[in-house]
């Protein structure tokens, strides 16, 4: 976290949230929020929407919360989540958007590692935060979102998120905040060990929502309808909300577990124009529009990302519903958008399937933004569409560091230039394409599991000699994890009782699919464990 | 100026433009510049454009330019201009454009008060300087950019631009620059005195063309082709330059003098699909249209700007051409985009008339950017389409001074907030429209005329008692000046021989068109000529 400024630089003009709040509520006072809840769709306009930013940063006043503090969020894609978004960095906090899928151990770990004074949690989510609520000795209250009374709950203390507000009054003066202050903070699960966290400085989320605004980047701007179908509480959902407000932009928030029937529902009477979410959304939703008859004629833009997009599923999308899938790719560490694949001018002549395999490729870099491509010496490897290396880059929106984690810090930035972990080659056109993983991470439904983890986990077992778990492709997650082991000698055990071993350390996802026990593990040369060998074999396995 | 920041700000990735250099040299190596230029049109690449800027450097390095240093140029839109617009910023020195409308006297002022060490000059505009070499002591040398061999001149010493660069290394490593460094220069000229400069950093630059390329802004991007009408010796050429190679969008350079058959011409054989000027540009256009036959059809989007756009020229475009005339607002202290008069969502069930009205007004101001409008008291109006008080304005690529001039800072500057001496209304949905000016400043052809200044010359001459310039609309130039003269008794004077007396101190579009002899100026209750009553009198007189 940087600290204050130097006087010469006080001088400029910060960059700040506080800027997209004020400019939608004088610019934009009736331009609608649509929020889907559990009692129904809820609406109201900018104007209304500043008033209750302005009664929450009182209430939090009025809690103690003051400028650097962390506040936690559990929470789905809601209209109070998104006063959360502006109201904690306004004030000067700092959001911590706590990803509901972690495990209850991940959960506690990063609420404490960020030292959440404050939890907002969403009323369907309280349950997990109870299970965790003993080993948060820091959180000093539970705020629950709810439509009507306070439920039952062990939390304590504890209030309701809209007596809060009503009690607070309606006129607030947002601070001078310096830009480089913190204004969020997300954790990713990287390959090994506990999540790391990332902050995200206002000038950082300014400049971010600036790149997703460019006509050539995703184009976001008044007329457009938003609905963020990426989760709120993962990074950022990609900038979307902070986007949407600064442009002013009508936005639709799809709440808890929206399924293929929201979503189409949403977009059918909301007329929604852009709307972002991982290949599984659109998987599904694909599926459901199969058999159900929806007027989606309002969507002009699908962006798609958080894991590799099938090239079947752009061709589908085109083909049966003349939408224009357009894929984007990024990180946690990257605010999150790296880049887009939208064609450039010059293949607008291209054949129909050469253009549909050029945008199957991660694209090119946002404005902003610089990469480097390095082989295992590191050297640059050429722009030629066929020689991989890994993905550096940086840029005004790509994080310099971890919060307070400098050994992971070490590993992963260095000389402004953050690692990204992906092999990549980079064709003619610029265009990147995501090949493969250094650290062969899993990535499933848009979500990191980590392969060294459940490694870990699975020989932590007493009989267990070795485990490798490899990704393999599965057409609805993208990717599942698949475990080898190798028993000790003279074992006998089952893929059952192996998992129900290590289920109370993971989120439910990520357990492996499948267990496949044999008699050894090809290594590398160096000794570790050969992935690559294991990936070919388990294209050989049966079918299931 | 700012110096050095502190080693905590330089974690931050720095905002510069060599990033847009360098990415349109790796994203986009074989999209087009177009030069328009006296042997006719010139045509390379941006990887092409790269190697030139590269030679620049190199040769500017060699002639003892270094970080800081000012360097001037005197040119139209050419790709030697562009050459220019980077190279000198991305190796750390300053480019001061020179706006080659100015009086002998102004031009000699700006080049020795931003203290040039070069000048690079057209082949065509060489007499203006050599008029003035003698009193120009601070510039070393003067480097010629013309076509073939350098022509005879009395200035020395003196170069070819190209023989320059074709001595020049290939190779050249941009230097890690500081965003607050400065890296343009322009001269604004105000109500009284001398012209006023405004610094442009590298942070403004960067953030302005951002702003340029959003969506719900110009929305320039790598489809466009774009084409500046408005000079790069005025404000920037309002960013295009800048904002076409950070998004790798075609570039035509219109070159010297274009006139309404070059300029058609140009869009009809490069399909430009951006183009963008002062009225009095589209009214010339215009008019040559109504006699020739082009296909525009490119043409997607007109920028117009300078001055108040006509809504009669919006309604031609519209109904003869079937081109929308986007309006924009700005300021040379301002980078110099304000703000742009695109139509809300709201407004497109509007009828026609209505839309109409809404886009001759200067519209919404673009993110990022802040206004207030203040009446004399110093309080903020209604937004209600109808009070009127003086725009106020602060943002990212605001200045916040005039360069070396504390005492016209004084006067426009005051906490972080320019005070634009627009006097404006605000509608309720927040577009802004001008009014008035409060300091009567006469804008002919895109370009200010100060009225004080031209009364202190009138009033210079020996039998002059008092005079008063107030600005009168002019079909062509949007305003023209209009003096009103009060001799001292008993005295004999014509407006030639008044006229012909302050030739020499002004550019020549500055002088008057009608000189008015009376009795009597009226004046203010505080003394001050009563402008408002002069106008007035304007409007009786009969029509020439």
């Amino acid at each position: 976290m940087s600290a204050g400024l130097s006087s010469q630089v006080s001088r400029d003009y910060q960059l700040t949230l506080t800027n997209f709040l004020e400019r939608a509520r004088r610019f934009f006072p009736r331009q609608e929020i649509v929020s889907r809840g559990a009692q129904g769709i809820s609406r109201y306009n900018y104007r209304q929407f500043y008033r209750r930013v302005c009664r929450l940063d009182n209430a939090l006043s009025a809690l103690g919360i003051g400028q650097g503090d962390r506040v936690g969020s559990f929470a789905w894609n809601t209209h109070r989540h998104l006063e959360l978004y502006f109201g904690l960095p306004c004030m000067g906090a700092v959001m911590h958007t706590v990803n509901i899928r972690l495990s209850p151990e991940q959960i506690a770990y990063v609420i404490n590692h960020a030292q959440d004074k404050l939890l907002f949690i969403d009323e369907d989510l309280v349950p997990a935060i109870e299970q965790v609520a003993a080993k948060l000795p820091g959180v000093q209250r539970y705020v629950i979102m709810c439509e009507g009374e306070l439920p039952p709950t062990s939390l304590a203390p504890v209030c309701s998120y809209e007596e809060l507000l009503a009690e607070a009054p309606e006129n607030y003066d947002f601070p001078q905040l310096d830009e480089g202050l913190p204004a969020g903070l997300a954790y990713t699960s990287g390959t090994t060990g506990d999540p790391k966290g990332v902050i995200y400085t206002h000038r950082m989320l300014f400049l971010h929502s600036f790149a997703l605004a460019l006509a050539g980047g995703f184009g976001i701007s008044e007329a457009d309808t938003t609905m963020a179908l990426v989760p709120m509480f993962h990074a950022n959902a990609w900038g979307i909300p902070y986007t949407s407000t600064m442009v002013g932009a009508k936005q639709v928030l799809p709440g808890p577990h929206p399924q293929p029937e929201e979503i189409a529902g949403l977009i059918q009477t909301e007329r929604v124009s852009f709307a972002a979410g991982v290949p599984t959304v659109w998987i599904g939703l694909l599926q459901f529009l199969e058999q159900q008859n929806y007027d989606l004629s309002s969507l002009q833009q699908i962006v798609c990302g958080g894991s590799a997009v099938p090239l079947s599923l752009i061709k589908a999308y085109r083909d049966k519903l003349g939408l224009q899938i357009h894929q984007a790719w990024g990180m946690t560490e990257m605010s999150p958008a790296g880049s887009v694949g939208t064609l450039k001018r010059s293949m607008s002549d291209w054949p129909a399937e050469q253009q549909l395999a050029q945008q199957a490729k991660q694209g090119l870099l946002l404005p902003g933004l610089e990469m480097r491509v390095l082989d295992e010496s590191g050297c640059e490897v050429p722009w030629d569409g066929e020689t991989s290396g890994e993905l550096l880059v940086r840029g005004p929106w790509v994080a310099r560091e971890y919060y307070r984690d400098p050994e992971a810090s070490a590993q992963r930035f260095a000389g402004g230039w953050l690692r990204t972990g992906d092999v990549v080659t980079v064709d003619r056109e610029s265009y990147l394409q995501i090949v493969d993983r250094t650290k062969d991470l899993v990535k499933s439904g848009g979500e990191w599991i980590s392969s060294v983890a459940l490694e870990n986990a699975l020989m932590a077992h007493p009989q267990v000699l070795e485990a490798a778990v490899i990704a393999v492709p599965d057409e609805r997650w993208s990717e599942r994890p698949l475990a080898y082991v190798v028993l000790k000698p003279d074992q006998q055990l089952s893929a059952e009782e192996l998992l129900g071993s290590i289920t109370a350390q993971f989120p439910k996802f990520w357990l492996p699919d499948e267990v496949t026990f044999i008699d050894e593990l090809p290594k590398t040369g160096v000794g570790k464990f050969n992935k690559r060998a294991l990936r070919q074999l388990a294209q050989q396995r049966p079918r299931r």
